[in-house]
């Protein structure tokens, strides 16, 4: 830590450290069991094996709930009585009604756009949050769903933008692949606000310096790759066109603009056609239901085998959260 | 034991009990850790929870690495040097040959039929099998087979017929729901030859007394239940009809027939279009890739879920080894 008397709070630039991982990691080690790392049947070729890390077997079907547990287990006394809070209709908003269940924390209120569909306000209501409706859109709840949580005095749990303790949570499964397979030389992981890229790289890189990370976009949203071109932080940025990957857009954590530039070794943008072959592969042929956004890491191994490179490749699986209709679509096509 | 003085060997009618699970279970845990138990999403109703018992999620996705393990794991120095083989081109297979990698077993011959189709042969190789053909169907792929395992004198490694470790690695599943969730009050497990239904009941009746375990047949295939009704062990058994449940046809195993009727509280036969259904919603909803024959405990749910009865169920989904093709047609019919 820079000394106070020199540096004044304001001006600390706090630095995301592979310890918080390490402490993450035995901190919510007794709560979720490793989730398997199996060999691909249908990716290796010549002397390359490919891995996946299965955090679709996660029992919210996320990793979300590595960074949702790890916050909530730091908590005070007085906060977790006082109950959690976030803005979230997806992966995240689960994991914390989850997170919140299994740590006895009675109030985990979980607030989604008004529209947001029946079947994800269900979903999360089964993993035990108490889901607020509030305003048009994702912006309006975010805005509405602060000052809610603020009047409460409730304990916000960030989704991924600049939360060490959600970083510290999503690194911890670097230490999982390589106990798992200390052979690993190459991790590959879906980029979106890049919570989990950057807690993966500065972890793996920390208990193996040699380990390269390949962090992997959809072309409907290269946030990272442009914020890093342009050296600007997009903290939001549009979409294009079509997309599977749900989980992977939006704009870049300001946490993980900062961290990654000296972790990752390379950003691979891919096609959504691609995406949507690596998926039907995924499911069809591997036989595991993997998300559009998790096969990301599988589209960049279909597309630029050579670039993403490496002799033992771990390719995480991020989330299993498809929709029935659209696999059904996607295993048809 | 009984006295050998007063019991010539060949009468002695060895009993299979919970002890044979628990040695197992001890024996196994180290090489493979608990699948998970889920709750359902989408079956509960009322007071009624069910809980997926994840055997998909096993590294060769079958519960059958359990039996394999524990048959390996009691093997002699000598015995591992000659090595072990079977005959099967499916779970039995490949959960053989991948349990035979972990343990360092060099030789691992696998016999499948002559015609059986390149993927299942691609599988066992996967998991590092020796794959050997023999026959023009399973029959006599299995006779010459057997020769040729005892002329090399290698170990038979028992599909689930009447090998006690078999049935007592199978067992270690009731063992590991019971651990989970100390609640479930009733067992729901498919019946192919009887060694995972035996192992299951005798250890859970063991563990938990009052705990009810259920089995389930297909109506293409009812060996059990009429061979309890007509009190004659068929070891054979015609199918009736397509059915989408390989894993659960043919002949009941001496062992099973004769352990049973202690300890299994109903047996269910269910309507293959409402397996067809269970598999979609499997799939499609709760989002686990399962096989027709797992998904017959859920089907036992849809149409009888009275005679299934109890408060919190466990669903045992033994396997994950659907063909693409199938999952497909069954997704979109």
């Amino acid at each position: 830590m820079p000394c106070a008397l020199f540096w004044p709070e304001k001006e600390v630039k706090m630095k995301f450290t592979a310890q918080e991982v390490f402490d993450a990691y035995d901190r919510i080690k007794p709560y979720i069991p490793d989730t398997p790392l199996y060999e691909s049947v249908h990716l290796g070729e010549g002397d390359r094996r490919y891995f996946f890390k299965l955090e679709c077997f996660q029992p919210v079907k996320s990793f979300k709930i590595r960074g949702a547990l790890n916050k909530m287990l730091t908590l005070t006394e007085e906060e977790r009585e006082r109950g959690v809070a976030t803005v979230s209709s997806g992966n995240h908003g689960s994991s914390v009604a989850y997170a919140a269940k299994m740590l006895g924390i009675k109030n985990a209120d979980i607030i989604i756009p008004g529209p947001a569909p029946k079947a994800k306000e269900d979903m999360i209501r089964f993993f035990g949050g108490n889901v607020l409706r509030m305003g048009n859109d994702y912006d309006e709840a975010h805005a509405e769903g602060m000052k809610y949580i603020e009047e409460k005095g409730m304990t916000y749990i960030d989704a991924y933008y600049d939360d060490f303790k959600i970083y510290g949570g999503q690194g911890t499964i670097a230490c999982e692949i390589l106990r798992q397979n200390p052979d690993i030389d190459t991790i590959v992981v879906p980029m979106g606000g890049g919570g989990l890229s950057t807690g993966i790289a500065v972890a793996a890189k920390a208990i193996k310096p040699g380990i390269r990370v390949i962090g992997v976009q959809t072309e409907a949203c290269p946030a990272f790759i442009k914020s890093f071109e342009d050296k600007v932080c997009y903290e939001e940025y549009p979409v294009t066109g079509d997309t599977l990957c749900d989980a992977l857009v939006g704009g870049v954590g300001r946490l993980a603009y900062e961290t990654l530039p000296e972790y990752i070794d390379d950003i691979i943008e891919v096609k959504e056609t691609t995406i949507r072959r690596a998926t039907k592969l995924m499911i069809k042929d591997e036989r595991f239901i993997a998300e559009g956004g998790s096969c990301s890491t599988i589209a960049a191994v279909l597309d630029e085998r050579e670039r993403v490179g490496g002799k033992n490749i771990a390719l995480v699986i991020s989330g299993g959260n498809i929709d029935g209709d659209l696999m059904t679509e996607i295993l048809t096509k």
